[in-house]
């Protein structure tokens, strides 16, 4: 295919990006073309300031533009709760709740052997050093509910029994708005064990 | 939600590209925090010279880094062939035909009184001033197949008639791979009218 070169390399940018094919990447590209130079600029500025410009907590590990973040710099936070989860994302996740009022801390990864991501790969150290403020009363291991999540809340949790602060794990069983009938059977298991009076 | 601010910036950008929710784009620009910083600057730089460095074709309208653009200035092209098509992305399909040799002129729109599009918005006007070049033998209208793109091709037609130059139509019929049963009727009685002996 014949296309002037900066469409090309713009095409092989928009490509990179997960789930863009070659169509959708050349359909994006004669999008820009037609985009308002301002909008343009824009786009292509915050593509390098989020590169430069972010850093992570060096508190809580959560991506922020300020260190400490701003959750770990909200006075209104419960000081008394970590939420332990593996990614950034997770923390905007449990976030879009507007439920949990503690703190985070991010691990950057889960223990996975296979991939050689041992406890020294994860942001394991500096969660204990913060456990050793008097504040601190619990800490909910919200790792993935998958083999290298559940390894991980184990591995966290033996480290934190020692200095004695309440270790929880997020609840398993039937996700919210889900059909009984495609549960598979190890989440069916888990919401009978955890079953609740009503 | 509570984004650091360059992220929230990249995921506005992100939202403004078709088919891209606020979903998508922060999954984007997550993304994008991870990938290579030199990716990235390509990235930002190649979106500012897709808007900076591409004009359109003196000659045919159609977009290029170089003027006149690359089929215009090829030699080995067939210069009695003008093959008038509505946009930019139409020429990049009948290229990736691999067929077609003759040259291209881009109208940049087609006629929509609806819309206050007039004969006057088009690229019309050079149209015919090339036609006025010897060399020229056959115009291939290949306006869409719709209302705008017909009446389109039937106003360039009544133009070219008087300067006495060959004006062909693309030919309608059933999409190769298509399935009859599912084919419109006016598709199928085009298909009718121009069926041909085997």
């Amino acid at each position: 295919m014949h296309y002037p070169a900066s469409i090309s390399k713009l095409i092989d940018s928009f490509m990179k990006l997960p789930g863009i094919g070659q169509k959708t990447a050349a359909r994006l590209a004669f999008f820009v073309i037609d985009m308002k130079e301002e909008d343009v600029i824009q786009f292509s500025r915050s593509l390098v300031e989020v590169k430069r410009e972010l850093t992570f907590c060096s508190s809580c590990g959560h991506i922020t533009d300020v260190d400490p973040c701003y959750i770990c710099e909200d006075k209104n936070r419960d000081r008394s709760t970590i939420c332990v989860v593996q990614d950034v994302k997770d923390v905007i996740a449990m976030e879009r709740m507007q439920e949990y009022k503690g703190l985070y801390h991010v691990l950057h990864g889960a223990l996975s052997p296979m991939d050689g991501i041992g406890p020294e790969e994860l942001n394991v150290q500096s969660l204990i050093e913060r456990l050793r403020d008097d504040e601190v009363e619990e800490v909910i291991l919200a790792t993935n509910p998958n083999i290298e999540g559940e390894s991980t809340a184990i591995y966290i949790s033996k480290l934190i029994k020692p200095i004695g602060i309440k270790t929880t794990r997020l609840a398993h069983g039937l996700p919210v708005g889900g059909d009984l009938e495609y549960a598979d059977e190890v989440t069916l298991s888990k919401a009978i064990m955890g079953r609740s009076e009503i």
